[in-house]
């Protein structure tokens, strides 16, 4: 068998290393001559940047490390492929190295973007007739990819969000003050990891008691009302909400003008802080807002083994699919049965998924706005479950060193 | 032997309830009647507001439980005694509470704060000739109570703060651009937990490159040179900053003046924040700000081992105090060996310890003022090592409920 490649782009995921580990295992299988791993996503083809992932990888320990490592053991992009009739020249040289490397196949782990890039090169690879076989394995915490029934890396996250909401629960429980605590949770266009919070409640605590997303229009009275009428319920009223809510014009909420701190810089707050002004203006009752930050997608010590063990699935799938003979595809993944829960590997065209986006359908949304369905939270508690068995030295995560990307 | 009460008070840690595990532990050993829990801080003393403790906790199982969970299982206040010449009625309604109650002995778990309430008790109570017996357990993630080794809660607070930061490392590490990433930390008089950051370091990442303590004059021009410089060294540098850096005047790095988002608020910033904006606005280099917020001090999930099991000693060991009829005392930590570590409980005079902070000595720092020593690193490593085994149902943590609280 000839040789192939792979690469990561797009943002950081805790299972991104797993689908990696899952590519570098199914290559093994299939018996590639050699597996290349391309440095920051497709750039690294550009410039001849690579590592031989075959020796890096001999040993299974290696590879068990690296699929519980977060982020991208081989860096990322941000690189976005120019419409083939405009400039052909990336395409010429991709495919020069792909013939000098005696490459038979190329796996692309990322997101929305990184799909439209396997779509371009799988079309360019149909018109010239080429072999290389292009297959797009997904990746994002954003779980907004088309056509798959969820999306390696979204569950991890999801279960840092659930676990660090029951935390913040616990935290703001001891105090015999009303207070709020407003959330902030990433999810831009797509308000799937904030509805995950939802999964923070359990048999003693309701929280988040409110949950908003980017898919419905945020209306900051009925919030105010809402906050207010569950003050008189509860003494801590928790309240996640996407990055990404708008209000009925399409709005961020979020955003500020004539700001100056102490050095004189002008200033922007998203939703979490802005919400929490807006309570502290309007209630005048104690509050705060946390953001969770990058820690909710590259928090592996707390992954789920669920996310983790279907991104590795999904990964050595990918490569199946290449050895078939198949190409211009994604994996995709199908629930086959809700009770238990299980799923299977898929694929579809990638050309059917590429610059799409899968929003939270309004069903799964409470006709108020401010809340999820049971459904919803049926669909996202399956994806949490399990945990890595993460080692420690010296007190901290033993994740894989990534030297090169140093 | 008669009964006893405890309460806690302060702000939360991961630790605080494995103090209060230690507390009914040594209790049911020394075969104390009743074991009362008095909710939120003294104030339940105060309002008559407690539960009993005996009953609740029969099951080891559910002390087991309890040493895990995070926050305070009884909650919190932040209420301070008056001066006793000047008002009295707090001394005398708390000490015929504790003749009602046949209380030999009351337990305070708390911080500075709380230890002046065990101080000003322990003066009321030899004056009146009171029997009832007062002590002090210590806890605060600040790590900043005198004549103490170190503090429960610390340690998981830091090993927390370390592991994040090994996954802020990874997430950043990903990109072929030159950025920098302000991690604040907590800490406004004392930069200890600032300090564990130093903890994240290993064999192939040197993150965070720069620590900044409130303990040091924060310089911005001196700190923008040092950016810059490791700018040339490290694609991604990041910083550590403790949230209470002041500059050489001892104004605090944040604050701002004449803002207003959205909705026409005005807005202040923390240090991280600030810092973000100095980077963006004099570097030009893409730059992010992560606060780690309440989730450093609530994060069980990743407790240290050894915190759990001294904050739970300590419990145990103020009970032992009490029993032997001394009173007055809080328990301290004595590190007895540092290869291997090994510590001892001990126990201090309460009024050489209330009030007073003890800050990071100027040994501890290095001359620029933009790090730690290795001395400093060598004291804090064995704090955070062993993990906690925590089990999960439906996916997060299992933690006690606190309904009590709701």
């Amino acid at each position: 068998m000839k040789n192939c490649i792979v690469a990561q782009s797009g943002g950081p995921t805790a299972a991104i290393n797993a689908s990696l580990a899952g590519v570098i295992q199914g290559a093994l299988h299939h018996k590639y001559g050699h597996i290349y791993g391309s440095l920051n996503g497709i750039t690294g083809i550009l410039e001849e940047q690579f590592l031989d992932l075959t020796e890096i990888f001999q040993e299974k320990k290696v590879l068990d490390q690296l699929k519980i490592s977060p982020a991208m053991y081989l860096g990322s992009c941000r690189y976005k492929l120019p419409n083939p009739n405009e400039d052909i020249t990336p395409y010429e040289t991709i495919f020069r190295f792909f013939e000098k490397m005696e490459i038979a196949a190329f796996f692309y782990i990322g997101g929305n973007d990184s799909m439209d890039t396997v779509d371009k090169l799988s079309a360019y690879a149909a018109k010239t007739q080429s072999k290389v076989r292009i297959i797009g394995i997904p990746k994002t915490i954003d779980n907004d990819l088309c056509l798959t029934d969820h999306t390696p890396g979204f569950g991890s996250a999801a279960k840092y969000v659930a676990a660090s909401l029951l935390e913040i629960y616990h935290d703001t429980a001891i105090y015999n003050v009303k207070s709020v605590t407003i959330v902030e949770i990433m999810g831009r266009d797509a308000g799937w990891l904030a509805a995950a919070s939802a999964l923070a409640r359990n048999g003693y605590s309701a929280a988040p008691h409110l949950i908003y997303l980017p898919e419905t229009a945020f209306d900051p009275e009925a919030f105010l009302a809402d906050v207010q009428k569950l003050l008189k319920k509860y003494n801590n009223v928790i309240v996640a909400v996407s990055e990404g809510i708008r209000n009925k014009n399409g709005a961020y909420i979020s955003a500020s003008t004539g700001t100056a701190d102490t050095f004189g810089h002008s200033q922007l707050s998203g939703a979490g802080k802005t919400l929490e002004y807006l309570v502290q203006d309007r209630l005048h009752v104690k509050v705060r807002s946390i953001e969770l930050n990058i820690l909710q997608r590259c928090g592996s010590h707390i992954a789920s083994r669920t996310d983790i063990e279907e991104s590795f699935c999904q990964g050595e799938h990918g490569v199946s699919l290449a050895a078939e003979g198949r190409t211009g595809l994604m994996v995709t993944l199908t629930r086959t049965s809700s009770d238990p829960y299980q799923t299977a590997c898929s694929a579809s065209p990638v050309c059917e998924i590429a610059n799409k986006v899968k929003s939270v359908p309004p069903e799964f949304i409470t006709p108020q706005g401010n809340d999820v369905t049971p459904q919803l939270i049926s669909y996202l508690k399956p994806l949490i479950q399990g945990e890595v068995n993460i080692t420690f030295s010296e007190g901290i995560p033993n994740y894989l060193p990534v030297p090169h990307l140093l």
